[in-house]
């Protein structure tokens, strides 16, 4: 058990860390060759100019002015400025939203922290209970109710708190909840006109012997929806295309390479070998090798667009159907069609950019199967990952490394990088798989047939909580395999589980407390720095750019990553609901966690993130929902804890409080929860309404004409576009000093092609 | 433990007393007397005159015809010959569609029972294990699982059956869901037109400083279903008026009952108490007493009426609205209208006689707490009703009732009848209970606000079947009050309570057959009889009847009543599923059920029933769903069972079933649910087109106008409604002997006031 005085230790050694990232984070923002890598959000909207191109060439890569080192921290109070209309403008409502989540984290737990400073720690500390026994115990163990004897009156308190706690929380979310659905409300009603609005994804058209797809769709609406109909286009199946694109521009990537290298040092023509991965094969001069390639290539691109286009066979059974009006996509997208409700599924199509292509042809009774599927292997993942773990670690020892390498030989045996490796060897295997975890769990939602990437990143997001509450939480409190905790659970009655978890759970207050400071402090810190980008760009910047645009390319702004950064937060909210009437003192730390997590973030997405699609916060009943859970969890292990204290006449009366938290959150879902999936057709016909009035000549079928293309085929028809990709910096709330876009066609890298940290298809290539 | 010669003993008695009923009812219903006790629907349908109106006087009362009796089972072909379609039309779909549940009880169990027989039998028969072991045991036990030795390998057959029957249940349970989904389709889209196409149910209209809600709903409509919207009808709220009615027509009754008593014995004067309940109060002339107490409530009556139509607070803030088009009121009803989702809820009207009018007033909030209170209640139901029912046993015992009517002691004293009493009077308040618990449930269902009578009935079913799985099939199996059976399985851990109840599974085998043959095969035969409609009949005929319509009235049609009739054949499906591996000797009783059950109830659905409302087979994805639960049951219990019997090699196999039986009930869900809750775009368009181009010149905005009146308004606009009541008897599929309606208004008995069964308002009252 760790006494105060080792916490402080603890805490000192994490903050200075915080605070040493926090330094390098000030020093490093403020060398203008690392620009691009801090700002990008506002190269992408074309604000910054590429700062090389004025000042002495010193001045060009490094900062001089040293008045601004003095300052290192004035980010801070920049990065709060930003009113949240101007910044749902500047980085959309997702990115807004999503910052809300921290501050919710503050509204909840700073005046629980004070109430329970002033109530309950007075009520722990005024007893002697631990004093008197023989357990070892720790000093902040006097502050947490192990500190007050069995069967206890004073329990009691502990018991209304847990009441307080609860109202307070619920409220808050409740609070929040309609602030949000109606700042959801008043984005979509503000919006200015974008193609979804118009369009619906219809899917599972069933085949015709005698019509095409194209011909059917028109037809089928024709029919039923006689008066609102307008266009429709079909999808094409070129995830092939896509294939040969991507493997074109890393050939590219390969031939700028030696092009650079070559201009450097013209005396020596580059070599390179021809066979796998340039490992083998001949060698041959690489300039002519990837140019003979990308030529090659380019004749099979041209070759399958022709194919895609001519073959009626590569049109999948999917179209993206648009309405005359609002009124009648709102429709469209809310009722069933026909009397099969596996053919002719209608639902809101998403932003062309948040489409994902690959998952539209899935039939119908095949998704039935993938959840199956999906389903038990993330149970199993869950559950059992720790097996073949263990397998790979037993296999990764010295002994193994010296027979399949044995010329690293004389370097292992050295003592010191022995004992290094010993050390490091068994945890590499875990600590790969753990970053690997989003990515398979992203594969796992692909396989399981969502259609947009945010629908898939929140679907990831919610397997990842699972994940986390099992591995971490639960597995932190019962040590052992998560494997050894199911056997527990099933060989368990249902009351005995919250005691043995609520049991355990004051004693590891102190590991909490520290890695909510390793992983919450520093780990947000570190976060900042963003040393892998950094470290690309510069290697990139170096081997690859000969270009403004290569160096636009370089630049890797990356996006929230809502998928694994957000339940990460909700296991902050677990353990301070969880520890909120047991241990109180862990609070501040998580009070620290969330206001220093909620600057890092504003300031990121205010400069760095640029988000792949806007969802309008469709995340936030996932949000809340996950929070409710936190809930219920904490008063169901307090319930268990009170239960070995010998309280037997008080529990009761916790009992009642999960039952009101389910009934508050079924509330929410009813009262809250169709705001963020359907779309109110008063608010349809209004700006129906509105827009005939304002603008009764429109266009809207040129307008709508290709804004679903397959992002393959959308560089042949750019300039049909220009329209569409006018709207994001159309739709201005508050002006601002932007200046117009130089040379980037940045949106199209982000909306072209899928976004580089989801892999294509790989879902399916794993599990078919 | 029973032997083959017990159940043989029981058998026969039962067979017997089935037989008694059969033969009394095959007596009774020959005798023209009680034609309108076995044959009210066809006198309803106008298709039946009074027997009573032609032949000698004795013929119209005792049939002397006897030829007649000795072919005392012919209603059974008569009942079976009747093709589906005639019956669709001449009960109703739900009618014709509730048999089809029997029918899949024996699609189901005939063939299990023919492999069980010829697989399962053998290999449990060639064992000795029971006679070699030192426990009691019965023939019975010889044929069922409990023969096959501990570890031994023909356990296997047992998994490979459960299989089987497993894919077999789900292979019917398909097909079935198919066959019924789309004969509700076909019986919706060859439906003549009916209001409840046209017209949706709009709720929670927000109340509105300046306009009416009838003005409101008007502007509302118009303004965002403009080319669809035709007219509206706001609800009133009548609930006063019609206890008004209630009370004048039931002292209508005893006006009527003095009168007769005068007219038949005219030198007495029949005199009344003016007091409660006729108990107390001074002496009175009856006939008087009584008209004056009509005429006053005439009077009040009068007034109330004139109030709700003046009043506008007794407008309530909900609407039938009414559309041009079935698409129209398509896209209306499966559309979110507003921003706030509990504002102006819209869903599809039902039928105006299934409309529950007392609900409609109900605000969204209030739901969610009425919902809370009704799962708390009901949990408290199911597993604590044994309490207050030995409270009132333990008052109700011989001493009490001499104390409280001492001039009973004599009786009572008597020796025979003392003990008669002290072995009836424990049972008594616990078969009240019984009698009363589905009127119990209807009230909570009622409180807890559903909209019409249909999904009351659904809803109070799903209450039932819980408190029979958990009270009757699990407190047989684990003998021990309901409470007792949570606090095991709160203190047991979750792989021990299968065991615990898969244990006592084939101990239980003798104990269910003896069930089925009690409550199953004799109660169906009681069912025929309709001893107290028989009875009231007579009674009401001999004291109230003096016109036409007064007999007709006094005929007592009944309904299915799926509340509580379909949660025990749910049990049946339940027993037949977990014995079908465990103990086959108990499946060909179960056949014996479904197939008597089968001919009975058709028997009754053609003859007897009325069926109040048509819901168009509405309650078929719940009983879908609960086949799917007893199928999931029958495998956790198996699982429990093999895991006791050493078989462990091979129970891992048994756990992939549940998980392949819920996706399957998971994917019929999704694929065949739909067709039951939402009106498809397609079909609404292609009946508006074929509708248009018959009819162009329609009037359906009269056709409307007053379809949707409360019904206690309804007797005033009575000649509007011609156009809507003749519906019922336009839709003739196959042209039958029908003769027109007499003098029968009938269906306005069973459409215009709540149905006797269903007392209104009173959940409210029990629980407010």
């Amino acid at each position: 058990m760790a006494t105060l005085s080792d916490i402080g230790l603890s805490a000192a050694i994490n903050i200075l860390s915080a605070f040493a990232f926090l330094l390098a984070f000030a020093f490093l923002r403020l060398q203008p060759f690392n620009d691009r890598v801090y700002f990008p959000k506002w190269y992408l909207k074309g604000v910054r100019n590429s700062p090389t191109s004025s000042g002495t060439f010193v001045r060009k890569f490094v900062n001089l002015d040293f008045r601004s080192y003095l300052r290192f921290l004035e980010w801070m109070p920049a990065a709060l400025k930003m009113p949240e209309p101007e910044l749902i403008d500047h980085a959309g409502l997702d990115s807004a939203i999503y910052l809300r989540i921290y501050l919710i984290g503050l509204k909840i737990f700073v005046p629980i922290t004070l109430v329970a400073f002033a109530v309950l720690v007075p009520v722990n500390w005024t007893n002697d209970f631990l004093d008197k026994s023989t357990a070892v115990h720790s000093d902040i163990d006097k502050l947490s109710i192990s500190n007050i004897p069995k069967g206890s009156e004073r329990f009691w308190t502990h018991i209304v708190m847990q009441y307080a706690f609860t109202f307070w929380t619920c409220y808050i979310l409740l609070k929040e909840y309609e602030i949000v659905a109606s700042m959801r409300l008043h984005f979509l009603a503000s919006a200015k006109r974008r193609p979804d609005q118009f369009t619906v994804l219809v899917k599972n058209i069933p085949p015709d012997p005698d019509e095409s797809v194209s011909e059917l769709v028109e037809h089928f609406f024709l029919v039923n929806h006689r008066d609102h109909y307008l266009t429709h286009q079909v999808v094409y199946d070129a995830n092939k295309l896509s294939k040969l694109v991507g493997k074109k521009k890393s050939m590219q990537n390969w031939l700028d390479y030696f092009q650079l290298k070559y201009e450097r040092n013209p005396s020596k023509r580059p070599m390179c070998k021809n066979g796998f991965l340039g490992l083998c094969g001949n060698k041959v001069d690489a300039i002519e090798h990837y140019t003979d390639e990308i030529n090659k290539l380019s004749k099979e691109e041209a070759e399958e667009r022709e194919k895609i286009k001519n073959n009626h066979k590569s049109v999948i059974p999917a179209a993206f159907v648009s309405f005359r009006t609002r009124w009648g996509a709102a429709v469209c997208a809310q009722t069933q069609q026909t009397r099969n409700p596996t053919l002719w599924l209608t639902e809101w199509a998403a932003e062309p950019r948040d489409v994902y292509w690959n998952n539209l042809a899935i039939p119908f009774v095949s998704l039935t199967v993938r959840r199956l599927i999906v389903a038990v292997a993330f149970f199993f993942l869950t559950f059992f990952f720790m097996i073949p773990i263990a397998f790979v670690q037993s296999l990764a020892n010295i002994e193994g490394i010296e027979k399949a390498l044995p010329f690293l030989k004389p370097i292992i045996e050295a003592k010191l990088i022995k004992s290094f490796i010993q050390g490091f060897l068994p945890g590499i295997a875990l600590k790969i798989f753990l970053i690997l975890l989003p990515t398979i769990l992203m594969m796992m939602s692909k396989f399981e047939g969502f259609l947009s990437i945010s629908a898939l990143e929140r679907r990831a997001a919610s397997k990842y909580y699972m994940f986390l509450l099992v591995n971490v939480f639960l597995g932190s409190i019962i040590t052992g395999a998560a494997f050894e905790q199911l056997h527990t659970f099933i060989h368990q009655s249902a009351n005995e589980i919250p005691k043995t978890i609520g049991v355990a759970i004051p004693m590891k207050a102190t590991f909490f407390i520290t890695f909510i400071m390793v992983d919450g402090w520093a780990g947000i810190a570190g976060e900042i720095l963003r040393l892998k980008p950094l470290v690309m760009y510069h290697l990139k910047n170096f081997f690859l750019v000969k270009t403004e645009k290569d160096r636009e390319e370089a630049m890797d702004p990356g996006s929230i990553g809502f998928d694994s950064a957000e339940p990460q937060i909700q296991l902050y909210f677990l353990l301070g609901l969880v520890y909120a009437v047991v241990t109180p003192f862990l609070l501040p730390f998580i009070i620290v966690f969330f206001g220093l997590a909620y600057v890092v973030f504003r300031h990121q997405i205010i400069n760095v993130y640029n988000q792949e699609y806007e969802s309008g916060a469709a995340f936030w009943p996932a949000v809340h929902g996950r929070i409710v859970v936190a809930l219920i969890i904490s008063q169901m292990l307090l319930l268990g804890l009170l239960s070995t204290k010998e309280a037997a006449q008080s529990t009761p009366f916790l009992i009642a409080l999960p039952v009101m938290t389910y009934t508050f959150h079924r509330f929410c879902k009813n009262r809250y929860e169709p705001a963020f999936v359907k779309y109110p057709l008063q608010e349809a016909m209004m700006k129906d309404t509105l827009e005939h009035a304002r603008e009764p000549n429109l266009d809207l079928k040129g307008y709508l004409l290709n804004a679903y293309i397959h992002p393959m085929f959308k560089d042949e028809d750019d300039d049909d576009l220009s329209a569409g990709d006018e709207r994001e910096f159309d739709n201005v709330l508050v002006p601002t000093k932007r200046q117009s876009r130089r040379n980037t066609p940045a949106p199209s890298k982000f909306a072209d092609s899928p976004p580089p940290s989801l892999p294509d298809a790989s879902g399916e290539q794993l599990f078919e």
